[in-house]
């Protein structure tokens, strides 16, 4: 194995950017796309809506034919057929004719407005017009709502239940979307367990395989938790070549020995390549970075904080790269409620809990699972830097 | 058909609150549980971690047995073997013998300390200790950072990756969640055709079906479209019956035309029984709430906006009821970026965009299928109001 420094973050993010994974497209019909990111522009290709349409019951005329009409001196229209909602075209009104129409129905050809049918009287097959009807009037115009080619969505927006809606009223069945990275998950440690199974003494139940398949799916990938490895050779090599098979990354979380750290690193030496074994940020010296045939492999440290705070550094912005919502915010200035203490030399990123307008620092130790629960984010240290005082202004990073 | 008057919002509230549908409890594998609602409180069944654990590689000592170690005069204990992560204990040293410990592993019995092997001076199978270690020194107690019985999620939490990894930690396998309610959503109107087919002279895409689907999805409902059902008493009265068949509630959303109305109306009596039709409210007077075999079926109307509005009015508490999610804010108070002008008499919820700390009217029209797209929600106009002035505060309830 070739020798590794420990790095700076910057270029572990470097590395990972680096690989050769791109945002792929698929077709998705729509039924399918909540909640999924477009991954083009989408215009419309129809107008909506997609003829004049009556908004009223009433009669369609030519708005010409009634300018003279009065209260005293009513003009005459001939009735000569009815179109309702979801009719096709079929009468054809010639001058003083008109067309009984429904609301929602599509004006027939050559008649420019619609008279609400309170405001006439019908006498056998005439009706009586008192007041002229202006062009348009009580008439959504072709293309009104949303013209053809109109720019609708743009390439990059998460779809809600108000933009599918959008994409059906234009009539998209098939909508380009971002793929969903596939991530194997994988939990190391002969003391890890799953929930179900009998908590032998020595063991622990797993935390960080449930923790990490399940943001990466609140992130939009799809996550397959392979389960846990024991700390040998054999059976996390198995693990990693079914992930390596069936997913486009492989992430897995130290157990709490340095034991299966040094397992993580000679397997992937021997299936592909050690990037980076190490970075220089407290906590997450024990990250491994690697690629093997064109995936990447990442290990991140064992205990629950740690694991997901080098997740949100390293993972989040490589998923949220390749699902198209790379500009999304996922950080919040605010307030530290007390004053911290740090090592001169250390990197350190702080887990903290957001109340109001203050981040209160969670000061429990990386090996509490709790620390990361009761946290929404956390915060960096810098390196130079001993001490933070309460009220400083600090950048919170939400995890996931 | 009985006389039902239009009645207030309240009412219409009452009604739907007095249905016969309970939040329902089911347990659900851990895996499956991201994004889902807990029925129950849940309480630690374990400690966690469930054994006292070594929290850096060294050795395993009772503190007592240090207590006179120097520098000058250290004190020697016998190894007596070695224990790792994951393994059950089978060593029990005595006075003056150490045993082996890496990071995570049990603690033997009668150990209550462990020294770091930095420290230590090892010579064959014996130890030099050149300083006192302390009662706990390097380890995690059972159970301090989850003691057992302690209350560790409450009824009603959505579940984060960070809870489901929570429940994870403590074994966890199956999750009491309330059951996802079943709705049947039928849009309806000759004119509404599906995205995918042709669009036919005189037909528009539907929109409402899409939009009613998502929504209830994004609320956490299971959502089953059933499609469109043409203005005929057949089509449509096969498309409730299919509803009622598969699921617990059938929201019908109105085509243009008052027929529909009346039909959902005529089939509802027929099948049940009609609550009310008609809300004092714009948009929303044309609302129909029945009752079939215990089934609310709730008829919205069709344009896009009042579907929205009415559906967030009146179907999104009952969702959130029957969900354990009642308890959310939904509401938010802004200023009002300009004047907007009511009808006297009429009780009025207007649409609005958000922007910064205020509230923009989207002033399309109902028709407008973009007016809802545009908005994040809607301000109400009090039926004795007229005038809203630029700068007043108003509430905010978004969609959905």
């Amino acid at each position: 194995m070739a020798f590794l420094k420990v790095v700076p973050l910057e270029k572990a993010l470097e590395t990972i950017n680096s690989f050769p994974l791109e945002p792929k497209v698929e077709k998705v019909p729509l039924g399918e796309t909540l909640g999924r990111v477009l991954a083009e522009d989408i215009v419309s290709p129809i107008d909506v809506p997609p003829f004049d349409r009556a908004t009223v019951d009433g009669y369609a005329v030519r708005a010409e034919d009634t300018f003279m009409a009065s209260e005293s001196d009513p003009v005459r229209l001939k009735v000569i057929g009815e179109v309702h909602a979801g009719d096709s075209l079929d009468v054809k009104p010639e001058k003083d004719e008109a067309v009984y129409i429904s609301t929602g129905a599509p004006l027939p050809e050559g008649t420019d407005a619609v008279i609400q049918f309170e405001d006439v009287e019908r006498r056998g097959d005439e009706i009586l017009v008192f007041k002229p009807a202006y062009p348009a009037m009580d008439v959504m115009k072709a293309g009104v709502d949303i013209p053809k080619g109109k720019l609708l969505l743009r390439k990059g927006t998460r779809l809600s239940f108000k933009e599918t809606a959008l994409l059906s009223a234009v009539g998209i069945l098939e909508v380009p979307v971002f793929r969903r990275p596939r991530v194997a998950v994988i939990s190391t440690g002969s003391e890890v367990v799953l929930p179900g199974r009998e908590l032998a003494p020595g063991k622990i139940y797993d935390i960080n395989g449930r923790a990490v398949t399940d943001a990466v799916r609140e992130l939009g990938g799809e996550a397959v938790f392979l389960g846990v490895a024991r700390d040998d050779r054999k059976s996390l090599k198995t693990l990693i070549e079914k992930g390596l098979e069936r997913c486009d990354i492989v992430i897995l979380s130290g157990g709490a020995s340095g034991g299966v750290r040094d397992l993580t690193n000679s397997i992937v030496e021997e299936l592909g390549e050690v990037k980076i074994h190490g970075i220089a940020i407290q906590p997450g010296k024990p990250t491994v970075i690697g690629l093997i045939d064109g995936k990447p492999v990442l290990g991140l440290p064992g205990y629950p904080t740690s694991c997901l705070t080098n997740f949100t550094l390293l993972v989040a912005p490589l998923l949220r790269k390749l699902i198209g919502r790379e500009s999304e915010v996922r950080k919040v200035r605010k307030r530290l409620a007390h004053k911290v203490f740090s090592v001169k030399g250390r990197r350190q990123f702080l887990p903290v809990r957001i109340e109001g307008d203050n981040a209160v620092p969670i000061l429990k130790g990386s090996g509490a699972v709790t620390s990361f629960v009761d946290a929404d984010g956390f915060i960096e240290v810098p390196e130079n830097v001993e001490i933070l005082e309460a009220g400083e202004e600090v950048e919170v990073t939400f995890f996931g």
